[in-house]
């Protein structure tokens, strides 16, 4: 697999200008204000026993997501931790839903709380429940209710996103001014999403290899992964639906939430991915406004990124921003 | 590509133990007692200007579908056709909507009417409206509400497949009592279903290289196409779905239609096809309960069966059994 | 799959400096003089009621082709059509033969005669009589007699192609007048090679992702398709052979024959076809000398091009230019 | 991916006529007094800090092996457990080091011990050095020193891995009559070889789909993986070598290790795995000498298996048998 | 890459009811005579300085073929050698024609003579001059003529090869009692037909990895290669060419070749042959009429069968026949 | 396969800035030092009647190598050839040991003595006796060591390189005077360091498609081939690893070689070559410091190269420097 992109030099300087349609703020402030008036409740069960843990307390979370639909999350703390922890609020990759507990333990065994947001509709325990005709079909999510902005996946999906932030506070032993958004692939463009969303309330972002940033560029670049499900699509619907495709698009792209996001921040990129261009991923980070943000550049990587080293980087990084348990 | 199955001389004999379960009967009935009492109008709309056509009549159907949805549809008919023709009702393959009429023109140039029935959520004009869980996902729709039978997304569309059938004496120009189901691949196992559910109103039955029969072969054996979506699902969810999955496919196995099918009925299947193997397309053949049953055999297809050669010969099959225009 | 070529902005204005040999047009004179004396009989059967065929009148063709070789086309009408209508000669994509007229019905149902002309040696109805060495063998056709201009196989086809404009004439219900020559891919490039060398007699042209444009560049960017018969045919005779066989090629370049083309032509074009690169497709578009000269760009297309979409663009683009029946 | 071997009902009978060469136990018997008289110290190195992890010791071990090598380990404990605890020696699968401790969080947060033993020459923390003539190569290490039992590279890391269970007394907070041991894929074959050579000192088994069994079957069913590198490796040498190197490989053979085996035993297989063909692995199942064994099917699994479900079920099966921290 | 075909004991034995058609012997006498009656001249110009060659002597050679075509060759002998020359006629493999004498250095080095007999239309210097209709083609030669036996490509090719064995005499330097015909994959099938239809000048044959042989189980069972062509042809042809196709290839099968002939065979095969099945070699081997037949089995080869080993094989089985120069 | 790199009028002019380490000579001063210390016997076996050869004399040459280890070699002459003959000293491409001597005949058919020397640990007769850590594993060879200059792989197969040149003046009937080294891939490479490395003593130097030249732009290059161990390499190590290992590299870059090479050269190159991408090999070409330096240009190779042309090729331009037998 060779360089999947521009050589490195024209990447950091890649600023494509990609600009949020007028009413994109506004649109957003009608989706959370009405999901957050559909309310619902936050609950969280216990479950350490049953999945025969020891050093780390699990629970069954459900919170309100878009239309108050229950969003189904895991969250896991240190055993026997006092006092509010830190917690890292993970969003997951394209097609993955929450999965098991077990396979979740790195930021517990670090000593942060971690929540781990399940994905609507990828997963089994959150139902999508699509409202209107959302007829489009192309493998995926990618074009589930593209023909409208209100109707398109990506708007539930970024909301649940939202409230999880806003679920803090109601959840046990969390510290809500200390929640660092998390995630790989279409968890780090969720990451962006959120730090563009809730600036106030994220104390840090680490997008990983980040997926729904630069839409355009990612269809027409991407060899293989979701980017790939809109061309498919547009190749079937050229005639009339590839402008009106791209405007729905353009409400969820990474680049006009990383214009509006201010937390610190953490990207990672891999210069061979196939699946995320490194461009698109420039794309977001470089109109990132948050003032303290970071590349992590792994030179030879595919969409796996940093692998078992990426931790380590984060880790090393909220130190450094005394973001610790 | 070599032979994907067994040899002719054990297909050919090849009738495993299906059994459909013991409520499938009254499954069935509940679910078209209600759908037709759901009710709604059948709506055509001469749209023949619109796409240019001269020596053939387009018309833009609606009909009620499960739940009384509204299903699309095209109506093709030879113009200046007089009295009352044999019309094919036509379900398509995985994942392909109706398209545009100017790709439905065999029929109607051979003096048919045709009905090319939508699959709903597949295409653009018919959405599919998820009720209840429904949040397996594994691709495509092969598991889209596999949890239970009363949500499995091929109850809908099966149920839609019935109801085109219930239109045809609500639409002009049809003979009601020359009706010819049609399909290839998806669209063959749905010709098997209606011509196991309504059977005394089908006048024959025409499925191509037929999906959706004997869930569990197709499973095991399919080396690409939608059963492997069941594989997968399963691969993921091994623990406690294998059975209960299965379970749900049962009220939906093409073997189990065959067994209650009576029309006359012209199977085709490919010996290398490695999508719908050939011993899942002989399982509902060879139980197939109608006693005028033909198989063609495509020696050396592919998916792609006889290609542009299978109409000729089932054009000369239905001219033999005297339903001609 | 990325884009396979150079962005959109750059093939727009891409008109590379693509020379035809001093003697080109010498080269066709005496070409189409010697199979213009060579003359034979322009056929007709009727067959349709052999095919079941009801709306549509079906003839089984065989006119003179190069070196007064019988040629096979199908000639489909409306049936009970009155007086001389425009006809679409349709060229065929590499490797296929004319296949059953039941394969060719849209142009009749919108009310046009059709005539669909054999490529020889692809299908079973019009051998290719290889004279001379021709020994050269690369998989295809592509380098069937490439060691001169003279025995090359593309000087026999687009002769053909040329010649089934002549049997125009002889054909009941045709109207010379309006004779529209049209296919995809090699269709593509032998419509511009007729319209190139037939331009008084063709009333316009409809080149699809058309192959046979730019050998040079088409060899050194197509990763799929019969281009690179040309590259693997090199990767064994570079020594002695790449000039000559681009020398041989040239005087079949779609480039060449647009250069001297008048008829208002509609191309188009995918901007992910790996077998036609975009770029080769606007070799020749750019280098129209037809004023009246259109593009389609299916932006997100492969060599499929527009699919189902295209008949319904090039059945508008007529009636805008009041060429209909 | 459809079943890449026999049907399950074949599988569970299969018991081929596997037999260890008549010095096997001798072979052994030396090769791990010589190791053991080699001698070397077992040495751990609290790292936690380093790792910045909370809730888990990791010390970074080195415990000597074949040749009295040092071979490094990860000994993951939880943080203040007090007494001594059941250890879950690991073994790897092909090609993997032991990685970052990061990446085995599991088992400890379940409350077990667990040591992770490094592949020699497959990671960065433990050469392989060879000795002998060692040249035999075909990608990996299926080959190396194939020429002789006594020089071939799985001589080494078997007796690295028995090595591994003598070290465990001389670690700190371990229980040496609780220890399990454990791997997928190459470390399943390794957790069948430990058990049947230091039988009286393993409470219990769990290899996953074990590599390593039945070589003659694997190298010739496999359609990737490393038995493919034994077929390709004969491929090359066919005339000479191939019954020489069958005799060195049955000096390794997991069925052969696993007659000799006494511990309780849960294995895992998937049907659909191509790597570890699922005849290869009951070839050792239904072999296995000890009387507790159980088999978990994945049906449609490929080289996967139970993935994140696997632990749970073993968590289980070790509660079940009070092995429990 | 696993087995391809039946495990070695049931091939060993395999020996399917193969039948040559009732007028197979008359066919080929009458095309033999018919060829020899065309007659034509055998040259052969020294070319030795041209290629830069010191101790081989090299002529470029011309021999009366089919229809009493000039077909190329190339003659080489050990410079300096006294006497008549034992002389291996070459056959050559599926798509190569007989390409520089610099590749063919071995039999000369062992000191043999050696003719390598170019195949027609498959390279540059033979040309093949189609006759009659010869209108099919999937991809390459396998169809050529296929709707006759007069017609097929084979039927000139096999009388090019035996007419290579005619010319011997009149070349200089040779032993015409001592001609050893041999060849891999299509010249290994040519070598078994010459073995057939020239037995009485035949010493003996060696087929390596033969093709041609047992067409109908070649073509179901062939994943890649030529088999594959006749797949191919017959998945669009299906409706009315397959018992046709394979009539006309009965006239060339390998089997009824090998049940004709009696030199001392050697044949080689491998069991992960893709391209020509183990059992297609088995069913020539096991109907081969001589006494003397040896089959070299590779076991873990694909369709390179023992590669660089399989001369030194060769040459020791002439060593011990004291088939030696 | 398209063009794998920038255009030939790029690459003509392509000549990177790539640099020596400052003690780039010094490291190998002391490594060819240390080896010829080391001292060791030439021994050559006569073994042409073992291999059933007659004219050409074959020896199986044992010379010594990096730290005295014997290396492997085979020495083919002419039979009855007087005096001594011009040498050419082959190198191998990557992964193939010297194999048979029967698979070498080019260079003694053409009159010249050949030395084919085997490289270490990828054939059968020449081990790699890894000394010091060296665990690095990543498929092959490129990896083997990469901790530091003193132990990569290659400085032991560079050195038995240099040493096989040195062993010439050993070996009977060879003319030191006239020592042509060559190689194709990991051969040509070879060959350029040991023009490089032992300029004096080389005649003419032979480097076809070349490896092992800019490492960094071969491993963000080549798209399959050993390069892409290097980036699978650094894919899983990139946290601390990326700088150093391309450190260990610039010790062994056949661009580094080539700036000090002066032999005449005669290099190749294929345009489509997806292992050894154009631009690597232009690298060394556009830096070769002999003023004798020729490239032959292959436009539409890939690794393949000239094929069957190449030798002639060099032929045909030793001649015209005549360095003829």
């Amino acid at each position: 697999m060779p360089l999947t992109d521009a050589p490195l030099d024209e990447l950091v300087v890649y600023r494509p200008d990609v600009q949020a349609p007028p009413d994109f703020d506004a649109f957003w402030e009608r989706t959370l204000t009405e999901a957050r008036a559909a309310g619902g409740p936050v609950e969280a069960e216990r479950v350490t026993d049953r999945h025969l843990l020891r050093t780390v307390e699990v629970a069954d979370v459900r919170f309100p997501g878009f239309g108050g639909d229950p969003v189904a999350a895991w969250l896991l703390r240190p055993r026997d931790s006092d006092g509010p922890l830190p917690v890292v609020v993970t969003y997951l990759g394209y097609s993955c839903g929450r999965g098991l507990p077990t396979e979740h333990l790195l930021w517990s065994a670090a000593g942060y709380a971690q929540l781990v947001v399940d994905s609507r509709g990828q997963g089994h325990d959150t139902p999508d429940r699509v409202a209107g005709g959302g007829t489009q079909w192309a493998k995926g999510f990618m074009t589930r209710g593209i023909d409208s902005p209100d109707d398109y996946y990506y708007r539930r999906l970024v909301t649940d996103c939202v409230r999880a932030v806003d679920a803090v506070p109601h959840l046990p032993g969390l510290d809500p001014e200390r929640v660092v958004v998390a995630g790989g692939s279409q968890g780090g463009g969720l990451t962006i999403a959120v730090a563009g969303l809730a600036r106030d309330r994220v104390a840090a972002a680490l997008p990983d290899v980040p997926f729904l940033c630069h839409f355009r560029r990612g269809a027409e670049m991407a060899g293989e992964g979701p980017y790939v499900e809109i061309a498919e699509y547009l190749r079937w619907h050229s005639r009339h639906r590839v402008e009106p495709a791209f405007t729905t698009l353009s409400y969820f792209d990474g680049v006009c939430f990383a214009q509006r996001a201010t937390a610190p921040a953490l990207f990672s990129v891999g210069l061979m991915d196939p699946i995320c261009p490194p461009s698109t991923v420039y794309a977001a980070f470089n109109h990132y406004a948050g003032g303290d943000r970071t590349m992590t550049v792994w030179p030879f990587a595919d969409h796996g990124g940093g692998h078992g080293s990426n931790p380590v980087t984060q880790l090393e990084w909220l130190r450094d921003r005394a973001l610790t348990p």
